[in-house]
């Protein structure tokens, strides 16, 4: 009897798009305005999916306490009002799309959930723009 | 050539998380200020989404309309302006949890609709917390 | 050159609107089901907003810190996961409306803000219904 | 490593829902209102999904600007301020149910989009009335 | 004391923007695709706003039943799921903008609501368009 | 016969609060982690009101085409994807919280729109802050 439970969050934070080894006018050509060396920002917001069966004790999935505690150490503390690029040691090299920052964001909450819950991250770099990623 | 019909629906209702057999200390504990004897409330904001066949005929999957009726017979008007712990068999022994909640109206609903139809229950029970069952 | 800014909070409580005096016959007539003796409950989304100056040294109205923290004192901690009705002392006597929440929530907030900001209370007792008072 | 993008678009249109070789009264019995001769319209929101690979040199998955021209050409020019029934050939035959339009928007877009990705199509025609539509 | 009160409605219909005595270009040059001779439409959002004094025996501005009720007889039996400029006698010779569509609603709503109470009226045309008219 | 009319818009910017002549330490004390010298960023969403008369001849207070031109370019052009305080010239010297933005806003709109129509701006720095100017 599986079920799936989702808390969100969010964070603020500068980023630009930007591809190492490629000059300015072909970071420009690819990435448009989001190559822009100065960076911009977007308010994403984060809604992370348990799926996994429900603790017959408690009629809880995971008690929330536990997931948001998690999340903030993970995602808000490191992310929140910070420069993705020059802030945030996993995008030093890795270009800060929002499907890239979603990966990163799975990968980070992977490590610390029972495996027997399956993840889902949806992230909004805009209310128009968004991904969801489920894992490998 | 499968299409999924969503139609949203709502009620506002007290509960409380609570565990028979559990003292208040230990109630506390585990489910914080939800366990509060006095209740607290929400407004529950929900989406069912009913999976199937498109009739060639009417082109609908399933008139909306008939959908909204069982929603309101099963959901509205047993669950609208009520204590859930109090009033509502089916929390009678079971913790109103929102995952608790969106299972028995899944089954409710799953009474109702013509087998040849999948049912999701997506449930907010805030704007930053719900649930997404889609059936044992 | 004045200007308003606004900060949301919310908080999910219990409430039933009653009038003492009435028999129970009289109060469903005129609250209809939300005189429910058992209590219901609503995910109460409140906007404050202040108007006044920009501190020309800061360009904040107010430090919204300081705001959140007012406001975390005055209306989250004694409102969330309560019933009002029975444990928030305003409402001993008076019937727990939106319209009389509003009241009182701008009345506790007037007490603690500088006499130099106006302040607006905009109070959502679910996405269809909500009140805004700015003061007598 | 797969993962899913989404883009969000809308048109303005007006339609009715109508059975051809059924009269006026069956055509009422079963699409009510809807099938007011005279029209009616919505406000219709999309949410495009692609899912597929991340390309590992830009870190999109797909160009946002290329989906958005896509989306643009086959679906909110012909569409967008159009009267549904009457001006778009698609529905010269076929009933403009929220189910068909999205069936037809997802088989425009296939057409143009790399068979490499997977598309889904989530169309509103009120914030209360949606679907999503995956494919055959 | 006063304060307002707000109630949401909806209602969705057809139009086209067309000033009689103009030929279709004029027409084309000022409304745009909103001239399209077979019209399109609109999920149209609205909020009706009341200020006046709170009932001190109710807690109530008004019973939003009443509110209720008088929105549904004026603005939602006889606008939705209709043809604004062939079905609603107010648009026979007035252009159905938003900014006259309200205004016409303002009218309506003034003559069933006591005089004690002013009246304001927020109407969505789309979610990136909309007016508010409180009265000449 | 005044009326309202809004527009939204949206652009996406970096940012740091910083007043010039404090130090670190004091910057920090005064705006907390939006001092962050490597920048954080917003979807910043706006909606411009115009107050003003309905023409009559066309049943519009202005045509919502020129009113978007407008705001394209003097904030969507000079805003999006910028850095305000590197890349904006009024931001130079004018630390850019979202009061100060609101009102640079509306400074640069009323040079543009005819004086007949009193201007509105509310701008979201988050969902959760915002703030609206209406002139000195």
């Amino acid at each position: 009897m599986s079920l799936t439970v989702f808390r969100k969050a969010h964070f603020n934070a500068a980023h630009r798009l930007y591809k190492e080894g490629w000059d300015d006018e072909k970071n420009f050509e690819v990435f448009g305005k989001c190559s822009n060396p100065h960076y911009h920002g977007h308010n994403y917001e984060l809604e992370v999916g348990l799926t996994g069966e429900i603790d017959p004790e408690t009629g809880f999935l995971m008690n929330l306490k536990t997931l948001s505690k998690i999340i903030k150490e993970e995602v808000e503390e490191p992310f929140d009002h910070k420069n993705l690029n020059e802030e945030v040691p996993e995008f030093k090299k890795l270009n800060p799309t929002v499907e890239n920052i979603a990966v990163v964001i799975w990968n980070k909450l992977r490590k610390r959930i029972d495996e027997k819950f399956e993840i889902s991250v949806k992230l909004y770099e805009t209310p128009r723009n968004f991904v969801i990623y489920t894992g490998p």
